[in-house]
């Protein structure tokens, strides 16, 4: 790949932003000069990092942050003021809209107010500047907060009408933070514990490309990841997963808030949730401090954060102690204020309650004012992030024409020339097997192509064998390593896809246990994150470990599900072709469904053909009208194909389809699928080692599904496709009865 | 319900079991006389017990368990030729397999034996004794340490000729633990962290009985749950979820050990898995100790198990430290001894290494002898058990006629009738508010029906208004508060329905977020466990918050699993028909989709009518001949309802049928199917807020679909359904264009 400018990749970016006005410079770069020495804020914080060693297990260390006398630049009045500001614009948002989460951002106004004012960087007028800070709102109904943050930064995603159709259709501000909606908003929350793990997968991809490019006269990558977890967020399993995994690999840049407020849906969290938070993180291998005074002790927020930034070799959890819709006379701290609109009435109080003056959806001008020089020192962020990588472009070109491909997602000219192909004469082979052939030949020719399993990397067959684990001590390393965790494990990649868009993960378990990692699967097709999921150990055809091992209903739910492409190649040729698609459309996640047991090359697949989801692998008949069209998936084309030829040697004309993906034969013209499946032919026989379910719209009324619509059982692969009735005999006897 | 005398339960139980020679007898109660006296290891084991107070967070209680001077009945020598059967035996059959998971039982046997032979309360020719010990094995992978218990033990169910067929077609022995073939098997078990999910919930509901039933004179509830976890399922969220809800619902009868081996597949567990495990459970508030020598240790074993007894108000995690594949002289201690057989060499290294000179499948002559004793022993403990039931009975016949009803199943004559019915003109009301009085109805007339929501009774209506919450301190109340834990929700679901018949769990969250629990609801189906699942927010008409919480593919996706029922009732009659057909298959369970917004009561729809599944609620046609077929579920009935109206204003002839479980349409004789959906009528229009996959077999292949293919978005829910297009308008130009 041609090495490009870092004016370029700004620009590149730039194109992925919405432009809702149509003018071509709304996102554009502004000029930057003389810009730079407006960053007390930024040197102050560095100033004052007191290094605190941290050891792990002494209870001693969960502890409210010492206030430290530190330097601020703003007086403590206009800070009361900017967080009020907050809280009314979350009010009055959610007031207008009748619906939404007012609680949470009147609870977290403060230390978000700080993080965004005081310690993170971004550049409004680019919001996918590469090196910014990341900041992922867990609990997502929170969203008006970030929105509110996002509208105060100078975000143009955000803007005063934005705010006023929040939760309306085709609005920028939706009911939960939609990545693919809302420039600044890094990935999609709501579902509860997903966001939390997103971080870890930014952080980690923060680690990883620091430990790749990072030199030591110039550290072009350096960014941090911040979060805002609250107790939902803490109580679901994926997060225990992903925050293990986060100390683990010692992800040092994960700052992470929790929002202590004691309340969840159903009332007080004691009715639910007793455990000790801070001493299961520090088992973890967290840093854990505790801010008590999470509703007015600026100074203390400010302390934790300079001590968590000062911890480089564990992710910190800051629990902020605060109160649930905060400044609401007669619903703060109680549920009731969480999940609905306060109320004509209850608005009215709380606005004498915080002395607030203002109108509906106002900000002051002190603080309008206060924030604006967002707009110019994150321009002068990325002016001098720019400047620093022309530095590093032109001492370390190789380096650069790498990281340049992971952040703006453009792959080396002809990187799907690395894919194998295979002929008939090849060997046959498990698709498990030929995918790992593939895994190995993209990570060499694409940069950020990196994965791994949830501890089935042998059964998986993930291992990328030029490169090392991805570990605490070894970060450049792209085997990354997840433990039992399939849940954690899927959003993790979410988190790694949404941070630069060059980046490929892949993960892997065995296809039945997609049921632990549904939810982030769901999300990676929602948030447009193109995660592949390698997905082994497909069907009945694994054996002996039975039905709690055996996914029947897989492929059908995936089908269903919009927005991610299920394939189910047959051998090497469909292999390497679902590959293919899955590294081109980077908006689609891919699940890949790959057999255990060997298949054999069959003649008649290709790369190519795969692209259209399904197509003729073998047909003796003249005139598109064979007597009968058998289609197969998997390892069940074997199948088919075999059948067809019991079938032509009774003089039968037989078409043999593979039916790859049918989300891809679905995009193909009518033209194309009736020259498939021509209507005419209405003796169609499907056979697939799952269940039926879904095949009537492809066989139609007329035509016989041959699959397995009841739990498997445990025995041998053979012995189980034969009592399960997938068999030559059968698809014989099925398409004998409809010719 | 007429109340059961003891005996009489006990068969109702056997009747359970599964009969392979015909013989009437096998597991019938044997003559209890003059056995009573032959229990000094449960005399001894009690009397032993030293009260030991537990405080959580304080590191030092995690030690090394003290050993203590203790009576054992057995001496040690055999105590090893016992340990070693139970090793040679998983060797064996995993050998003889070819596949298995030998490493588990090798390294797992001591700790195993010193259970099940020295304080287990179980009856081997009734292995439905409603008050054993129940013992669940998470990692259900190492089963063979689980069948040769239970085959040394003396269960009839597994033999040596189903010690020799593991593994095989129709075996008992499957490659996993699955309750339903194998009578010993608490639970299915394999996929990680679902089995210590599972033993909570069976910890739970002895908790639950006990408060309910036991007298000072009489405790006729008290057992306890026993489970093995490996570091795999402690690396799984779900296994966080439950173990914090256990200790804080003090479950002080669950006594887990956690198998510390430091391997997992992908090798040593330093490479994902470096969190303080102890020190988690500690923050959870578990009481913790720690066996060192896990390998030949017995009476470290002995004195924790005692320790753990004694601890009445946590419960406790063993973390026994031992050697996978303990014995194997180059296996053992590395991954290659975890999934698969040993080979032929190896297995001869190990038994030259352990000195082992048996047969395979051999059981020495005095350890057979030994374990002999369980078959008198347990049927001791079930007379000794039944007398006390007779004298409970007698004096408490209204608590006991609600226990019986529990252990067997059989629910008082006529609960039916409290399901309320609905006309017309009744106010109309969302399906979630009108499952709120089915379930308010059933707990009145089923003893053992009880559940609650993951952090949402709020919102999916499911308090049950007559009784208290299930707490430490108020383990009587029946609603239970799972905290947002989906996942935890549904495994500790599963562990209540398998713990005694009559148990009738439901559980809630919102229909999208089935996408956590989903492979806790496999388990469900398939380990045949009747739970309820409310799903309330059932589509898109949840409106503003947004795509993330709008469910679109979760019909599809269940009405594609085996085994579930998929219920989507329309109103009040057919929420009510769902929740009668729901209690009354036991077997399988049900998930029903309820609406956020208020839905009318429609003319047609009935209890009764709920039953095939699919039904007419009306037609103006004659001679089953309409002009179009309009078919709906759920809160989309009413629009086809309404669009049927339209099309018969035009002198169209309309059907309009209700689609409220496909599964129970498909059980329907092919005269009904046809009486509903004729074949010769073509013209059908299906309408439903979700996926169209899977219609095209209902609608057939001139049919129309109106669904959601895409995913949703956030705005006010009747916004959406127009920009969507499930609207009247929509139904009525689709049947026009087939008419």
């Amino acid at each position: 790949m041609a090495s490009t400018s870092s004016l370029a990749l700004s620009q590149a970016l730039l194109t992925r932003t919405i432009s809702r006005d149509g003018s071509g410079n709304r996102f554009s770069v502004p000029a930057f000069s003389g810009l730079k020495s407006t960053f007390p804020r930024t040197i102050s914080t560095r100033r004052g990092c007191v290094s605190t060693s941290s050891h792990s297990f002494r209870p001693d260390l969960v502890r409210a942050a010492a206030v430290e006398a530190i330097e601020t630049t703003t007086d403590s009045s206009l800070v009361d003021k900017s967080v009020n500001t907050i809280r009314f614009l979350a009010i009055d948002a959610v007031e207008k809209a009748k619906s939404g989460h007012p609680g949470l951002p009147m609870g977290c106004a403060p230390m978000s107010h700080i993080l965004y004012d005081e310690f993170m960087r971004y550049n409004p007028k680019n919001p996918y500047w590469f090196n910014r800070d990341r900041f992922v709102l867990s609990a997502g109904h929170g969203c008006m907060l970030h929105y509110a943050l996002l509208h105060l930064a100078g975000y143009d995603s955000v803007r005063e009408e934005d705010l006023k159709s929040f939760r309306q259709w085709g609005s920028k501000t939706p009911g939960h933070p939609e990545n693919f909606e809302t420039p600044g908003v890094e990935v999609t929350t709501g579902p509860l514990g997903q966001g939390i793990a997103n971080a870890v997968g930014l952080a980690l991809a923060e680690k990883h490309l620091a430990a790749r490019f990072n030199k030591p006269d110039n550290e072009i990558v350096d960014h941090y990841t911040y979060s805002i977890l609250g107790d939902g967020c803490q109580m679901e399993g994926i997060s225990n997963e992903v925050c293990s995994l986060a100390a683990h690999w010692g992800l040092g840049k994960l700052i992470a808030f929790y929002d202590d407020n004691h309340i969840s849906i159903d009332g007080d969290t004691d009715i639910a949730f007793t455990e000790s938070v801070d001493k299961r993180f520090e088992a973890l291998g967290w840093h854990v401090i505790w801010v008590k005074n999470g509703n007015n002790g600026y100074d203390e927020i400010r302390a934790a954060i300079r001590e968590a930034k000062a911890v480089k070799d564990k992710p910190t959890l800051i629990k902020v102690t605060t109160t649930i819709g905060y400044g609401s006379p007669n619903k703060a701290n109680s549920y009731s204020v969480h999940g609905a609109a306060l109320g004509e009435k209850e608005v009215e109080a709380t606005r004498n309650n915080l002395g607030w003056p203002y109108e509906p959806f106002q900000v002051p001008e002190d603080v309008k004012s206060h924030w604006s020089r967002h707009t110019s020192e994150g321009a002068a962020f990325e002016a001098d992030w720019n400047a620093k990588f022309a530095a590093y472009e032109k001492k370390y070109p190789e380096e650069a024409a790498e990281l340049s491909s992971i952040i703006s997602g453009e792959f080396p000219a002809g990187w799907e020339k690395a894919l194998p192909t295979y002929t008939p004469e090849c060997p046959g082979d498990a698709t498990r097997n030929l995918s790992q052939q593939c895994l190995n030949a993209l990570a060499k020719v694409i940069p950020g192509f990196l994965g791994g399993s949830a501890d089935l990397a042998s059964s998986n067959m993930t291992l990328l064998k030029a490169f090392g684990n991805f570990q605490k001590a070894t970060p450049e390393g792209r085997n990354l390593r997840f433990g039992v965790r399939e849940h954690g494990m899927g959003a993790i990649c979410n988190g790694i896809a949404l941070h630069s868009p060059g980046f490929i993960p892949y993960c892997a378990t065995f296809f039945v246990f997609t049921d632990y990692m549904r939810a982030a699967m769901r999300i990676s097709a929602l948030s447009e994150a193109g995660v592949i999921y390698v997905m082994t150990h497909d069907s009945i055809g694994l054996g002996e470990d039975g039905p709690t091992h055996q996914p029947i209903e897989h492929l059908s739910s995936f089908r269903a599900m919009p927005n991610i492409m299920m394939f189910r190649p047959a051998d090497g040729n469909e292999t390497a072709g679902a590959y293919k698609i899955a590294v081109t459309k980077r908006k689609t996640p891919s699940v890949l469904a790959l057999s255990r047991q060997k298949l054999p090359q069959l003649p008649g697949t290709s790369i190519e053909s795969v692209e259209k989801g399904g197509y003729t692998i073998s047909d003796n008949s003249t005139g598109n009208k064979p007597d009968v069209i058998l289609i197969g998936t998997g390892s069940e084309l074997e199948i088919a194909a075999q059948a067809a030829e019991e079938l032509r040697k009774e003089g039968k004309t037989v078409r043999v389809v593979s039916f790859v993906c049918w989300e891809l034969f679905d995009e193909q013209s009518d033209a194309y699928k009736e020259s498939v499946l021509p209507s005419d032919v209405s003796a169609r026989v499907s056979i697939e080692a799952g269940s039926t379910f879904g095949w009537g719209k492809i066989v139609g009324g007329k035509g016989r599904s041959i699959g397995i619509d009841t739990f498997g059982a445990s025995a041998p692969a053979g012995k189980l496709y034969k009592e399960f009735g997938i068999t030559i005999e059968a698809v014989v006897d099925a398409a004998r009865s409809l010719i």
